[in-house]
């Protein structure tokens, strides 16, 4: 009998629970308002004990997806904390230590986007790699990456979305919309920074319209710095902006003519298309990378 | 007794080679000019064949930190040459079979750069730490990385020096010197890129020459990205233009100052003289990190 576990892609508008042996055997799903920590916990902990309950089954562990930044540091007092969110309620919230409390098992925990890498990794577009990246464009812009196999982390975890990029005001004089940076990779590129360039959700701009030939250009450059800096084997790029998917054929032609064959490689030149692709679990990376993320504490490594 | 390792610092001008047991301990040292593949494998070979006979001991291995691009896919039928330089006539070279035929003893191969970081690893201002970045800033701008307490490799290896920059033309209308990229963080922020935008070398400017001011900016541009893509636990600064040491308060105040908060951590406020720091083994770091490159695969990992 295959063992069980849960997953939780804790999301600034919904937690999306689940509880599975693998992305073809879902036992059970929920999701729930983001509204308060103390409410929003207490129905993710009353799901669990129920689908415990009914699925007369252990959960071997969970496995928590969430937005940043957190706090990923096992000897930290506030290891398991979404840390500085400017989402209000939330700030200096923990997730791990109740769950852990209130239903008694190992809980790993990540960003929203190294669960998403971890899950592509596992059954996507990162199987069989030890070193890729995976990109979500949309709301906001967050990168995770696996490296030797597992998530990168260090000092906090990265911050992709926050790298600097050149900026030609004479072409694009929009200033970003970042309140941290203005110009970052996220204030020129996501969501947000397109309606407020354009004066409309990106959404609602025809495939044919100039700003996605602008879009492409911040992704092949940020892309040309994330080959330079992690060399990965791979990009992921997901995320609803990249929706649009005559993104895909422009950003890496960019990036082909912006790298310049610097960095020889046949991926970044013949073999563009399987290097800079969407993800294989689509709208399903999150949820699953959490599961995903429980599943690999219960491994023995190495 | 303690095992004796040979090591090659491959530079652009010299190679470097030493017989030692750790850093402490060096037994025998010597440089030869890079002229042709041919005739400088030809000294280094018979330093090592000299040198072995002269101690009578074997060597356990030897490492090899040499100037990129090269190829490190073990798979890769060029495994262990130099590949796409810009060096008359070391395109396209073989460093690590000729020396391991030549010599009979294991070979262990890298960037300079990422040598110089597994050095700082292990003996210097990395101890301690698995997730570090090693930049050097001279003729070139290279970065090397330890991530997971290993060298970053990928797809191929970090090129760290090409990553895209804010480049304000107003501020600076230098247009950059790679050939490549024009204004990446090599284009902008190298000797070369210094000495052509001021008309003079590097180390001829005063230390209260504008240029510093100009170059901490894109120091810590660089680090901004640095942060935000490898989140590393520390940054190490080397090279020849970090020897003007007035560099290195500028660029963690410009590098606070961009980060704006955003990425909450003691390292990047109070601490951040003990985040962006210099080498401790300082010019030695290419060598010792050769050195510790065919150490490490002497021993048995995990």
């Amino acid at each position: 009998m295959s063992e069980l576990f849960g997953s939780i892609e804790a999301g600034g508008t919904k937690f999306i629970c689940m509880v599975a042996s693998g992305p073809d055997d879902i036992r059970a799903e929920a999701r729930f308002n983001t509204t308060t920590p103390t409410q929003t916990l207490a129905e993710v902990i009353d799901f669990f004990q129920k689908q415990r309950a009914r699925l007369n089954a252990p959960l071997k562990a969970i496995g928590i997806g969430v937005f940043g930044p957190v706090d990923l540091d096992h000897a930290s007092p506030t290891y398991g904390c979404i840390t500085a969110t400017p989402k209000p309620g939330w700030r200096n919230t923990a997730l791990v230590a109740p769950i852990q409390q209130a239903l008694g098992v190992r809980v790993a925990f990540d960003t929203d986007v190294n669960a998403a890498a971890v899950g592509e990794g596992r059954w996507g577009a990162g199987r069989g790699l030890q070193n890729f990246v995976y990109y979500t464009i949309g709301t906001g812009i967050g990168g995770g990456a696996v490296v030797h196999g597992l998530p990168l982390h260090g000092l906090v975890h990265p911050e992709m979305g926050h790298m600097r990029l050149p900026h030609d005001l004479q072409r694009d004089p929009f200033p970003g919309s970042c309140p941290f940076h203005a110009d970052c990779f996220e204030g020129l590129a996501s969501g947000p920074a397109l309606r407020q360039r354009w004066g409309q959700p990106a959404e609602t701009l025809s495939p044919d319209h100039p700003a996605w030939e602008l879009e492409a250009h911040y992704i092949a450059l940020a892309l040309q710095s994330t080959v330079c800096m992690l060399s990965p084997q791979r990009i992921i790029l997901g995320g609803g902006i990249m929706q649009q998917a005559q993104l895909f054929p422009l950003v890496r032609q960019h990036l082909r003519s912006y790298l310049n064959q610097y960095i020889v490689s046949p991926m970044l030149e013949e073999k563009l298309e399987e290097y800079v692709v969407p993800p294989e679990l689509g709208s399903r990376a999150g949820g699953l990378g959490a599961l995903a993320l429980g599943m690999e504490i219960s491994e023995p490594h190495g």
